[in-house]
């Protein structure tokens, strides 16, 4: 089997997400081989991707027999370009498309493919956004759970922007509306910045509220600032690993930036291959590993399959917001299912996700890229 | 004075360059204010930058009266963009570009609005290929020195992909033909992976043959990796950085990766402000900067201004190869000067580079971005 074709499609939804959903646009990657289609789909800007796709070696014609084929066109978009994180950026829907074609061909869901007997259901949490007062914050912590949602992650809105009295009732509230049992986790939004005694000085109301992740407090990437926040923190865990362009990075902030949750974005670190090596590093590091929530079902279940053998690894963000873009990109979505409102990866050949062609197609980006008067992208048919 | 034109150029010259030389596709930036204009370059794919442009925050419109004022467009830019590195990628030629123009305003170099009370000169480094035997590689240093460089980076050709014996072959041979005074250095371009056992037992042979700085070993990033070989590596130092996409992972490699020598692209890590934050850092850590060399004059002199007032930080990376994009682009070049071949930052307003619009019109590539039929970006009037 060879790769026939790699096309990349461009998706945006026109509405805004609420409640920090992430970006409404989104790049589809399709990959055909033999008689099989997989299909991929990376976090940040199509547009960028695309571009960055039209300089990248090309991959069209690469043997695909084993496993080791997929890292091995890995290696061929990487070695093409002179930016890792521009070509994980390109690489990770191509990846998971690549991940999702062989599990259709071995008729396996991807998780046993990397080697896991068995799927463990994880738990979702929600990301929602603080409210103006406490009292707003209160009411969403409430909704949350009536959404059957018991983890729930709060960020933005005035969190961080005032002081640490500020934030305790913030945090009361939330906590307040969660409920004891609650899982309640913080995203600060590098809102600090730099200033790590600022950060510090958040961590007594962050402890005494119960919160079990506390979400890049400063400019991300800041490794010793995060280690001497980390210090600090007692039982309270940093969590960071969203925005890492490659597996080292993800690496350093566990080495050194002494984070306690590794959150990895398979539609930006380079896909299955590059996530799945970023959970081996951190289950040797027994730090947990957990999923940045993707933007569709499609990716999130690619993110689940890459810790799913992982029961200890429990806890599995969820995507938000109404968008068509994220809610009907697949034909089903993956509901939290049963009493405790659990995320069981789909038990079905490759992710398991079957593209909703009649919702990508509303949303299909018409785009063309011409460089002088020749045609390097237009738009593929979907 | 407001931003009133921001403007991308991609530059392309058929040739490929010869001995090591960078891309020979470019981004020019120029940025227009009141009656002032300023010109900037970045290093890494035009038309990618350029589609990130598209779905960056606009800046024209944005006072520009202080230096204060660059900063803070900065941070218009990055806010913008959820991916720190691809923000940086296109902020490198703007940042330059405002620099260059508050030069003009301010009628002073741009060292000295950095804050440097004088330029000292550089001892320009260029870069070649080992030869494919030993032979080839004396006449390739015995070339350089006779062009007139007593600084002599090695890397590529078959360097690293044998053993520790042809390795040593390749040293020795370099440093005969270059002589007991010259400056050898060696970029291993990452060909020992993350295998560190191999990368330390290159280690003797570039110490007997007197290598200044050993150039990423290893995969770039590789924190820990890069420590265990600067720990056995004596007198001899690694360099790193030029793939840096912030400002944090540069510290990072100073701090975790124990990089003796920081590499610097002014044209990816997001400009003149970045740039010069690393080297202060860089200081602090007695870490020597350099920078990386450029793609064109322009950038070349771009990447002096940050620590021409540092005279213990001598050695520079020297534009090479033969294509126009590199040679040309500029009025004038910067050549090496005096008995001892060094490079004086131009004691002139801004970067001090004018820009050679004839070769820049020879090599403009004209794109076209449309969306559903809507033009979004057109090579503008140069």
């Amino acid at each position: 089997m060879k790769v026939d074709a790699v096309d990349l499609f461009y998706l945006s939804a026109p509405s805004a997400g609420e409640n920090g959903a992430p970006g409404q646009d989104t790049l589809l990657v399709r990959v055909r081989a033999g008689s099989y289609e997989g299909w991929g789909e990376g976090t940040a800007s199509p547009l960028t991707a695309i571009a960055g796709s039209l300089a990248a070696n090309p991959i069209v014609g690469e043997p695909l027999d084993t496993l080791d084929d997929i890292a091995r066109i890995g290696s061929i978009v990487r070695s093409g370009s002179i930016d890792p994180g521009q070509a994980n950026h390109l690489l990770s829907g191509i990846d998971t498309a690549l991940w999702d074609l062989m599990g259709k061909r071995f008729e396996q869901p991807v998780y046993r493919l990397l080697g896991y007997p068995k799927a463990y259901p994880k738990m979702p949490y929600v990301s929602v956004r603080f409210g103006n007062t406490g009292v707003e914050t209160i009411a969403t912590a409430k909704q949350a759970r009536q959404d059957g949602f018991r983890a729930v992650k709060f960020g933005r809105g005035p969190f961080g922007k005032s002081g640490p009295k500020e934030d305790q009732e913030q945090l009361v509230a939330a906590r307040e509306g969660l409920g004891k049992d609650g899982i309640l986790l913080v995203d600060a939004g590098a809102v600090w910045g730099e200033d790590v005694p600022r950060a510090i000085k958040a961590l007594r109301s962050l402890r005494l509220t119960d919160v079990l992740w506390l979400e890049d407090p400063l400019t991300f990437g800041s490794l010793s600032a995060y280690a001497a926040v980390a210090e600090q923190a007692g039982h309270l865990r940093l969590a960071s690993g969203a925005q890492c362009p490659t597996v080292q990075m993800a690496q350093s902030l566990m080495d050194y930036g002494r984070i306690g949750y590794a959150q990895i974005d398979v539609g930006r670190i380079g896909g299955i291959s590059s996530a799945k090596r970023v959970i081996d590093l951190a289950i040797e590091r027994k730090v947990t590993a957990v999923n940045h929530p993707a933007n569709s079902h499609l990716a999130f279940s690619a993110s689940l399959q890459c810790y799913a053998g992982l029961p200890e690894h429990r806890l599995c963000g969820y995507p938000v917001g109404t968008s068509p873009v994220v809610r009907d990109l697949t034909v089903e979505p993956l509901r939290p299912e049963g009493e405790e409102g659990l995320i069981y990866p789909p038990d079905a050949p490759g992710h398991g996700m079957a593209p909703n062609l009649t919702t990508m197609r509303a949303h299909l980006v018409n785009l063309e890229i011409v460089r002088e008067g020749r045609t390097l992208y237009r738009t593929p048919e979907l």
